[in-house]
């Protein structure tokens, strides 16, 4: 192998011509890392790396995540040595509209990016959701002399990277389950953008990973030997994760920027580009120049991954012989797609009111053995979100097939674990955690939205209705903040009938991240007879002939608009109550619906909602009001809370009467 | 002092009696940790604290932070038997409407609570912000023979603080700042709400400390002349961060819940505290019991922090007469006061196109030197937020004194930080990030709103208009999301004009913190004399005569707005621009005023905003129309995205007329 590793040469050349080049010719980008990578990069890519360009799908490739995202020429030059569907011409492209060369990888969008990265510490966490399901579906599905998921997660890392939280998290969370499949290459180019990384980050990165319980190296990033001998070790581990500190020259070979943060975030310049290109001996006349050299060496290792792919499918169709409903199961759950009558079961929710936590927690007991695919945990809030069933073992370190996974006090983790999860296929991630700290998790659920997962968060105690805990667990701007995000579906259930259509939304909903918003306390069931609207977001409940107002409500407010509906029946008005769990199915169904269920001419509209009013006037119009929380809350038993900030069946009963 | 420590069993054994007690008696809360805790904490608190009931504002006393702000009785316990302003009566009223013992401590609301806690993480991040403006403060005022500013931040933290993202952040910062007087007991009691740390913690945490460039102890946390010892040892090396391990028993002393998950966060019921009280000799006839060998032990230590701030302040008086400038500011500072004058300057923006975030950088130029107390960084963004003036030196270890934090790709923990800088007093603290990584920071964020904290954030690359870095850098949700906090004041600029407004309303906002939102491009100067209104938060910018229409938009979007304006001029149609920096500012004005913006009798209104239109119905009304961004960007050249996605002076105009 040492032979192969310094022949590499013209192909780490390539890299970096492309690399500068895509950067130049876009004039916006990131040189640096790749220029400082490529020696790293293309020793794992031509020696290492299982992947089949062919077919990007395949579900027993590598995976490779370049978390330094803002690296992305380097990606997309492997891809485009490689033989992947990315021609030079987007290469070319690099940063332009409609290109599949964005300015940082995007899942769905390039062939070989196996999930969206930029936002630093996210892709090395998504790593750690990706080897985690590789162990976890090898659990599953291996059995003797057919090894059907086998292979290995590989990750660049920067600086930036293991400086994030959301790092420390997973990768903490990966050491502790013992992911020795999970392997990354960390860029130690002492380089951040605000300068040397003596200025804030002089902590013993290695030391810090040996205390996750990491198997650490340190390399010469521009030592290819060094890097395989040491990927070889690494991949000799199969107990724990491996870190591999590359110290490496930001920059490498452009004669004015290398070493310094001047070469990372922007061109090289035209005449800069030249120097380092004639430093390497590359010829300056063209950009984009690709020599065969280069490519064949790529083109091996893919034909390497081809033939491999080959030898998979010819298992798996011994397999198929052997284990028929295992094969069947691996390619369903691999597809995305559902058992048939996944939901044909009446959940019995009995008839006193009972939490919509709780009645989540009934659903998983019946979903958990019907969807193999579902494997979701806790952020350590597994007694309150009710995430576990009586049925779940947990995913250890010996005992991957648990379907429970404990992660801990990490919210964040927990969400870039999940998109991990589903971005590896045949896992449909649920997460819990308290709906206010589904602040901690945010940039995870923002990249979930973007990328389409189909990850579900199971997220509790959604109002100052969770009573006593206080202002600082009482969420009152979050149903706001995620309404705001584009493509995540947010479903709050009045009762456990509703509950029932939001897992279904959430479970049926492969394209999108869905969160459940559920109480602490208990609430009176409805008649399912009655909620059937639901899962169209938005319905009337309850209804009056001729109704003169229109009262709206989500969760547990629904109870209290229902009550003030009575109320208003007592001083002769007639008032519809609308049930509104999900905003966004809503806005989805046809205009005659929206239409029927709010109709224009209806103009007294009241809505209440424990949280803040912030987006309600897209319901209530001009005209109407809406009860709801534009302050924090506070810590009482949580009837005394409603009652003192006015979210009562009178207020509610009052403010129709008022406006009418 | 080994008598003293060993004679603290009185104070032990009442401050588990009251925490007991107030759980009981709220029926709800968290009695396993201050059981578990007792110990250390009634050891520090006897011989190391420093603090003065009679005065909890003196600037010199040390600051403690229950970073696990669920064990808040342990905390109301020492306050009270300390001789705080907080009667057995409060305690009685734990967790109950109007009292000042909340389910979780909250800053300003209860004398002798230095930050607010219970999300974890926050608030041995927010010590690390205490421990750094300490130094800060120290290299400005101290003098020699005139410690002024010399105290120490201690720490209670748990297995939970130390999981999360944000604690490795501020920890690993603290390290390499060489922030030696913040010492952190870590209750080490081996357990989570889920169970045994085993399930999913088993890093080796002391060694990830010394990663940091911590000093690290172990103790048995029932040991108090051990934990005495290793606060000494703590207290002796002043040039590192400490972190104490103390291993405890979570709900120590109850016979049947000690040791396990059951004791954390629900009461152990009337049997168990009557056995628990019984098992350490307490009287279980009634609850509430106060004996005076343990207050005295408290009232001891706080006797002795009067006699230091009497002492302290004899010294201030001395160092009045020997540095009058320095004795005014330091008191001007520390009351949060501005300098006269402080914003009396014209700044020069010249005439050409401005970024907002390079406008804002002028300011900075003008006002680092004007506020003392302005203390300001980036998350290791510093050339694109513009954070950093001409003039300012780095804050290092040697050089505390500098002006600029150097905070590394740590946005969570630069929100924790910036908050123990504001709530320590003495300081305005400002932290740069890109508008997209808010994310990043939100439960920090949360937490400024809700403690009423003058932070401010500088939020740049506002849009897609920060181009070819595409959809993972550029914001959509997010402005919605910040705008739906409460007591967040969010600020964006159309220009280097209303820049100067967004900084008056964020340095004279003490009381809350306020995000200003800046573009990475360029834009037009508008005319000063136009401008004035923004400080209002909204206000006409250019009008017609009887306008029939109203165009309505924040920062890069007033200028296409503007240009509409006159595309419907040649139509014959006139239309006002309604620029729109802060909405929160604006609500806040008279009706009248915001009637004479928006008058209601002028329906045709069309808002703009390259952002998630979420919420702009509560300006457009019903007949209106937004034009937003309800999907995530795209990677190209800003002019084009801005093109493709239908934000145009044309399209605006058009829809205006459409309307009309």
């Amino acid at each position: 192998m040492p032979t192969q590793i310094l022949s590499l040469q013209p192909l780490v050349n390539n890299i970096r011509a492309l690399a500068m080049d895509g950067v130049q010719q876009a004039n916006s980008g990131h040189p640096g890392m790749p220029l400082g990578m490529a020696d790293a990069a293309a020793t794992l890519w031509s020696t290492f790396l299982k992947f089949n360009p062919q077919d990007p799908a395949w579900p027993d490739r590598d995976r490779f995540v370049l978390s330094a995202g803002h690296g992305s020429m380097l990606l997309y030059s492997l891809l485009h040595l490689s033989g992947y569907d990315l021609p030079l011409e987007q290469l070319k492209n690099f940063r332009q509209w409609g290109s599949h060369t964005p300015g940082h990888p995007e899942y769905g969008h390039t062939p070989g990016v196996e999930t969206t990265t930029g936002p630093l510490g996210q892709g090395i966490s998504n790593a750690v959701g990706l080897a985690l399901a590789e162990r976890w579906l090898a659990a599953r599905f291996n059995r003797p002399e057919f090894p059907v998921v086998n292979h290995h997660t590989f990750v660049i890392a920067s600086d930036g990277d293991l400086m994030e939280g959301v790092s420390h998290e997973a990768c903490a969370l990966a050491g502790h389950l013992n992911l020795g499949r999970l392997i990354v290459l960390y860029d130690d180019n002492q380089i951040t953008i605000d300068g040397g990384t003596d200025l804030t980050f002089t902590e013993d990165v290695l030391r810090r990973f040996q205390a996750y319980n990491w198997q650490t190296m340190r390399v010469d990033g521009h030592n290819r030997a060094e890097v395989a001998a040491a990927i070889e070790q690494a991949l000799a581990d199969d107990s724990r994760p491996t870190l591999i500190a590359c110290r490496t020259i930001i920059g490498y070979g452009s004669p004015n920027r290398q070493g310094t943060s001047k070469a990372h975030g922007e061109p090289l310049g035209v005449d800069e580009v030249r120097l380092t290109k004639e430093g390497m001996g590359w010829p300056v006349d063209e950009p984009f120049q690709v020599i065969p050299e280069a490519q064949e060496l790529l083109r091996a290792a893919a034909h390497q991954g081809q033939v491999a792919q080959g030898e998979w499918e010819t298992m798996m169709l011994n397999y198929a012989a052997a284990y028929p409903e295992l094969h069947a199961q691996f390619y369903q759950m691999i597809r995305g797609e559902l058992p048939a009558e996944w939901d044909a079961f009446t959940p019995d929710f009995g008839s006193k009111p009972l939490a919509t936590r709780a009645a989540s927690g009934k659903l998983l007991e019946q979903l958990i053995p019907r969807l193999p695919g579902l494997l979701g945990g806790s952020a350590d809030l597994t007694p309150s979100n009710n995430t576990r069933t009586s049925q779940m073992a947990d995913v250890q370190d010996g005992s991957f097939s648990g379907r429970y996974l404990r992660f801990g006090v990490r919210e964040h983790g927990m969400g870039a674990v999940m998109n991990g999860l589903a971005a590896h296929g045949g896992i449909i991630p649920y997460g819990g955690t308290f709906l206010v700290f589904s602040d901690y998790m945010r940039p995870a659920i923002r990249l979930a939205a973007m990328m389409g997962l189909g990850v579900v968060y199971v997220f509790t105690h959604d109002s100052v209705g969770l009573g006593e805990d206080g202002p600082t667990h009482q969420p009152i701007e979050h149903l706001a903040s995620l309404r705001a995000i584009p493509n995540l579906v947010v479903f709050r259930p009045a009762d456990a009938w509703e509950t029932v259509a939001g897992w279904q939304t959430a479970i049926q909903r492969r394209h999108g991240p869905t969160a459940l918003i559920l109480t602490r306390q208990s609430l009176p069931l409805l008649d399912p007879a009655q909620t059937a609207g639901a899962i169209n977001g938005g319905y009337i409940l309850s209804d009056r002939p001729q109704p003169q107002a229109i009262l709206l409500a989500t969760g547990s407010e629904v109870h209290i608009a229902l009550a003030a509906q009575k109320l208003l029946d007592e001083q002769g008005v007639a008032a519809r109550v609308v049930s509104l769990p999900s905003w966004e199915l809503f806005r989805e169904m046809a205009r005659d619906y929206q239409e029927a269920v709010l109709p224009a001419k209806i103009k007294v509209r009241v809505a209440i909602e424990a949280a803040a009013t912030f987006g309600w006037e897209r319901f209530v119009g001009e005209t109407g009001v809406v009860l709801g929380l534009d302050r924090f809350g506070a810590s009482a038993p949580y009837q005394t809370i409603y009652q003192n900030l006015g979210l009562t069946a009178e207020a509610l009963a009052a403010q129709v009467v008022k406006l009418l």
